[in-house]
């Protein structure tokens, strides 16, 4: 979870802990040559150290690292292009992994920096918890980086629940979006001077306290404002469709009828929702909730339907279709609007706020196989 | 066709010529005891003045007004509740009508500040042709009214398409958002100081130039930027919906790939798109495209799909179901992307910059009884 002091991102987004693996596995090999990996590469060998391991016998002095060749495996276990910053988190998965490997003396937030320069969102990702994206002052963004306000124990009662809504058409790439609403855009810059400065700080406080109902209110408004600036871009950029719109309809009336804030929704570059809950029991209202207004299609398997941490599920008393056909009208909707729109979500996926990387020990883990350095078989 | 300095709506908004009725009557009896109407009744009232025509032997002093009662009848030949801004004619026909019969020595403007009193946009359908809303600077409104810039023959090439766009969910009445908004946003307020005055100025002299390119790229960019303040609102208003997203993409990447705007696009408070062809000829293939994207459901009559200045639907060679399917994919759409939306339109009204009020002589065109007082039976 973090906050992003960068106005071309909404203040909150999540990237969530790894799935159990539900996906089936496509090996590719993909070229490293482009401009944003190899600005992660450079700057990682023009800072590798010298590496000994004395039980395994290596060796590597500092100026040798210019003469090695690496092979690299990465595995994903969230779902790609679907708008839920899976590059970023491979990025820094890339750039904290090699950083272990060289023996980088640089910190986390050091380390994010150059992480930045493969996906800008891919700073955020060098840390667990709660994390802001500094943007600094510099003109080359050397001082553009993260670091951690809290770790994700602080405030371990919120719960995520993302919908990955279906999308008839193709969306625009977060990048040429961000350019196009620099260039043209007349409302980024009174945002990105007078509105976002001050939500940070806000934002800071509300997570420093627990502070549920601010940390909500500020979400939505600046998931709301992201959004609002990508429409008064030219050409105009829709990341939201009508499903998102309706999401955030029901968390609004929700909302409004209990008097306080129960659930934040945050919308990144794409449709998805990203809704926290204030606690368990909410999540498993709130998963009710969605259930009842976008069920699956007949013939999609609920296992498949709703991923991550299923045992929210289990607490909605949710084992099968029969349990969602049942699911009462929520008592803040006119049963006059209460339609279902089956099909508009592709899955949902429970999870929490994760942790940053970590280098596992167990080498059976590893996706390399340590005599041939080549990918290990299935 | 009107261009606005409020930061609340659009700056282009259109107001079409009435259309030859194809909506079936429904005379119903309202009451007029609203505050909306009381406030325009008493301000005519107060201003009525002497009557007398010698040919009719009608005399009415000044005084005798306060004792007088009057039977309104109203017929609206526009599609009403469609956000097409059907009560905004409906109040300046009110108010022009009544200061006619009353003999009120208003001129038109000082007219239009009463009869933004019903509704606020009824002060802009005071006239024809271009008009500015001029906020005033008074505290109670009493200088808010409209002026004409140019009259409808100063622009005559000018098309306009309205798609009405199909909606599943009720929709934000259009006064309630814009208390939101001014409560809410905090980017309206630098439209409204930074922006909208600016673009009146070059909007004023596009129109005084013919400026298509300027005209369009104002009318695209501050329709956008309406929606975007819409969105900055707690809680967001969505007025577009996805049909109202895929019809800006579509002229967007027309006029893209022409070089220069061919169509502008606006929206209100609503879904619909009006979409305004810099002439005829671009009226006609802009309506080719439309019925590309968006047919006719197999059950409705092409008749009642395109109703207004059918003329243009015969230039463009559509004389049934047939000739739509028949329609070849436009050039700058990509085949893969080329879906179809048949039912997400209503319907699509062609017509053009039109007339301001007009007092009919025709005694048999009028909606009252001259014996009786009580409105003709049909």
């Amino acid at each position: 979870m973090i906050a992003s002091a960068s106005p071309l991102i909404p203040i909150t987004s999540v990237l969530p802990q790894p799935l159990p693996s539900v996906l089936a596995l496509t090996k590719i090999e993909i070229s490293l040559g482009g401009g944003r990996y190899q600005n992660c590469l450079k700057e990682i060998r023009s800072r590798a150290c010298d590496v000994e391991d004395t039980e395994k016998g290596i060796k590597i002095e500092k100026k040798d690292w210019q003469k090695l060749h690496l092979h690299i495996a990465s595995f994903n276990n969230f779902p790609t292009a679907a708008g839920l910053a899976s590059s970023a988190a491979g990025f820094a998965c890339l750039v904290f992994s090699l950083a272990k490997l060289m023996n980088l003396k640089e910190n986390q937030s050091q380390l994010s920096a150059i992480a930045r320069q493969g996906s800008g969102s891919a700073c955020r990702s060098l840390f667990g918890g709660f994390v802001k994206w500094i943007l600094g002052k510099e003109g080359n963004g050397s001082d553009s980086l993260a670091v951690q306000l809290v770790d994700e124990e602080h405030w371990n009662d919120l719960v995520i629940i993302i919908a990955v809504v279906s999308s008839r058409q193709k969306e625009t790439s977060s990048t040429t979006g961000m350019r196009e609403s620099v260039e043209t855009s007349l409302l980024l810059q009174h945002r990105a001077k007078e509105v976002v400065p001050k939500r940070i700080v806000q934002m800071e406080e509300a997570i420093q306290n627990h502070d549920f109902s601010s940390f909500a209110q500020l979400t939505c408004a600046d998931s709301n404002q992201f959004h609002a600036v990508c429409l008064d871009t030219s050409p105009p950029i829709f990341y939201m469709n009508d499903t998102s719109h309706r999401i955030i309809s029901y968390v609004e009336r929700w909302n409004r009828s209990v008097g306080s804030p129960q659930v934040a929704y945050t919308f990144d570059a794409g449709p998805n929702a990203v809704l926290i809950a204030r606690n368990r029991k909410i999540a498993t209202e709130l998963l009710q909730r969605l259930l009842f207004f976008f069920p699956p299609n007949s013939e999609t398997d609920l296992n498949s339907y709703v991923l991550g941490d299923k045992s929210i599920l289990h607490d909605a008393g949710i084992d099968g279709m029969k349990d969602i056909e049942a699911l009462p009208l929520p008592p803040e909707i006119n049963s006059i609007s209460a339609q279902k729109y089956s099909g508009d979500v592709n899955y949902f996926i429970c999870t929490r706020p994760g942790g940053g990387p970590v280098l596992l020990s167990d080498d059976s883990k590893a996706l390399l196989n340590p005599k041939s350095g080549l990918p290990k078989e299935a």
